[in-house]
């Protein structure tokens, strides 16, 4: 680990992650007719994919007006969230977490269930790609419909995407979607991020337990309700049990990542789609007992109130990075602490000092 | 991991991390004559022990009077830091810190070092208990007059720990001390804190590398330069001797924590003063190569730079954790966001709006 990785610095960017940005006005002035919110409400609670859709595009824009479209529409409509499954699927990359979703969604949608998959991509704020951006990759989901397919949001800081992420969860679960799943690789943060947003939170692993709990960071392995060993077919199937067994010794050794619940481990195969619906039998267990326990309840009160301060963080940061002052001087101010000419204390004192000398 | 542990929020107490406090004026009316702290540079520069100790007391002051001469001295004394090897020591409780630290301080004292050794202990800033407070853990060296013994200071954040533990390296620097030790225990960010602040950094660690490489974090593995298994004697040789070779094995596989430097396992008996000089060579190998190749300084410039962010974001943070509104409203409006009745971005926006509502 580098230096550079010790402290994450919000990257400053021109996009809008929902932050209040000084040097420029919240709302500029509007070229058209403002939209007409309150069919956009009504259009999303009668199951319209295309005012879910025209929401989700205001909540992912980087326009400070389309921004507080996306707002409004989300408090008039919050009564209305809260109701669905949230389920979190990590893994890392190749362990098969798309033909499982196509697999584990297509089972549920036909079900009767309404599926709704976002992801995050850490890599999307860097580079603009996006995970399941490639829509083909769950060719016959995407087709159903009873499936909605959004990529993870691309440009702007990892958390600008995942409030987009968040906020269009709670615009799928007006919609009427009752399972929510959602995707992430299985590097740097995205993980805490996704736990924090899920009610179930799972990993698919490949065989090889060996390998791969070296690999894996433990820390991901304490957030997980489950373990999926993926690929359990063929000549694979006899392996993929032993690294099943390999993950439930693991998991026993940790503290569980929710009160009162054993994190267990499950192999399946979601190409011969076999062991997919026991998958889905672990999570309904688990939503019966949390919701009857209060954890689930807490989980999510504790989840919007940690929100809250992840937000006010991220408000600050970009508050601070984008002001003028520090956008014209903190390259000085980093290179007189780095050439011992200040003290980092003094460097940091004065940079605040600026930013923050006409508040009271 | 609870979803409270997820997003780490500072805590809010009444002592002063060199932070501005928005409700209260920087400075007080003083009761007596300020210090003369033109001849506590001068004393410190002879190598004083008191003046040092002094200035020491004004950095870890949570007065803001005593803070703002703390900087001023470090500000006076910042030429004269840097000249020190900077030693991070970390290792689970048991892991026989204190007698490695004993045993290796008392050899480079006997050379003609001079040691200082200070703590990072992250329950100090909870229960304000203290790693190194009881000094007859290091009974010999603490009677040293080569060595300097600091306790971890206690109470206010994490943060404030870290500042104080900093800016006190710096001080003994400039009073001549030549190697630093930094202690911490294996747990939490505090080893994270540690890497970001010296230039070496080791673990000590326990026979029976099986059990050790499940219980300790990978993460902690990627930050070490040097992994010492520690109580190498009598029975426990051998094992000692397969404990280093796993961790080899291990460290191998990881990202070099220093460009250009192989980590490594070692074995030595502390309280047999076996291997200690050994260890002492590997720091000086480590030292001459990364200053010959440069990265010894990027570190250090990279670390000067890091700490500039740091402290602006702690900064901020308790700039909008002690301000008046957010005392008196944060619990609404959180409850607020908990309950459904606003979005969690309608509640940092409105404690966001009422902090910076006078700034332009």
């Amino acid at each position: 680990m580098t230096d550079e990785n010790m402290h994450v610095r919000k990257g400053v960017d021109g996009s809008h992650d929902g932050m209040t940005a000084p040097p420029r006005r919240m709302f500029r002035k509007k070229a058209g007719q403002p939209p007409d919110l309150a069919a956009i409400v009504t259009g999303i609670t009668n199951g319209s994919m295309n005012e879910l859709a025209k929401a989700i595009t205001y909540i992912e824009s980087n326009s400070p007006v389309h921004y507080s479209y996306g707002q409004e529409l989300l408090q008039s409509l919050l009564k209305r969230t809260g109701r669905a499954i949230r389920i979190g699927i990590t893994g890392v990359p190749g362990a098969g977490k798309s033909t499982f979703i196509e697999s584990f969604g297509l089972m549920l949608c036909e079900q009767g269930h309404r599926v709704a998959v976002l992801a995050i991509d850490p890599s999307s704020s860097v580079s603009g790609g996006s995970i399941l951006g490639d829509k083909t990759r769950m060719e016959q989901l995407s087709r159903h419909s009873n499936a909605f397919i959004r990529p993870s949001p691309s440009g702007g800081t990892l958390g600008g995407v995942h409030r987009k992420t968040r906020e269009t969860m709670l615009l799928c679960e007006a919609a009427g979607y009752d399972v929510i799943l959602i995707e992430t690789v299985g590097v740097g943060q995205s993980e805490f991020i996704v736990r924090g947003m899920v009610d179930f939170f799972m990993l698919i692993a490949l065989t090889g337990a060996g390998d791969d709990l070296q690999g894996m960071k433990k820390g991901i392995m304490e957030l997980a309700d489950a373990v999926v060993v993926n690929k359990a077919d063929g000549e694979n199937k006899l392996p993929a049990e032993k690294t099943k067994k390999d993950y439930d010794q693991f998991l026993h050794m940790l503290k569980p990542s929710t009160k009162g619940w054993q994190s267990k481990a499950f192999t399946c195969s979601a190409l011969k789609n076999d062991g997919i619906d026991d998958i889905w039998n672990v999570i309904k267990t688990f939503q019966s007992l949390t919701e009857a326990s209060g954890v689930m309840a807490e989980r999510r009160r504790s989840q919007a109130k940690d929100w809250v301060h992840t937000l006010i963080s991220e408000q600050m940061n970009q508050y601070f990075y984008r002001h003028p002052y520090v956008k014209k001087h903190l390259a000085d101010w980093e290179n007189k602490a780095m050439d011992g000419a200040v003290t980092s204390a003094k460097a940091a004192e004065k940079l605040f000092e600026e930013v923050f000398k006409h508040t009271k």
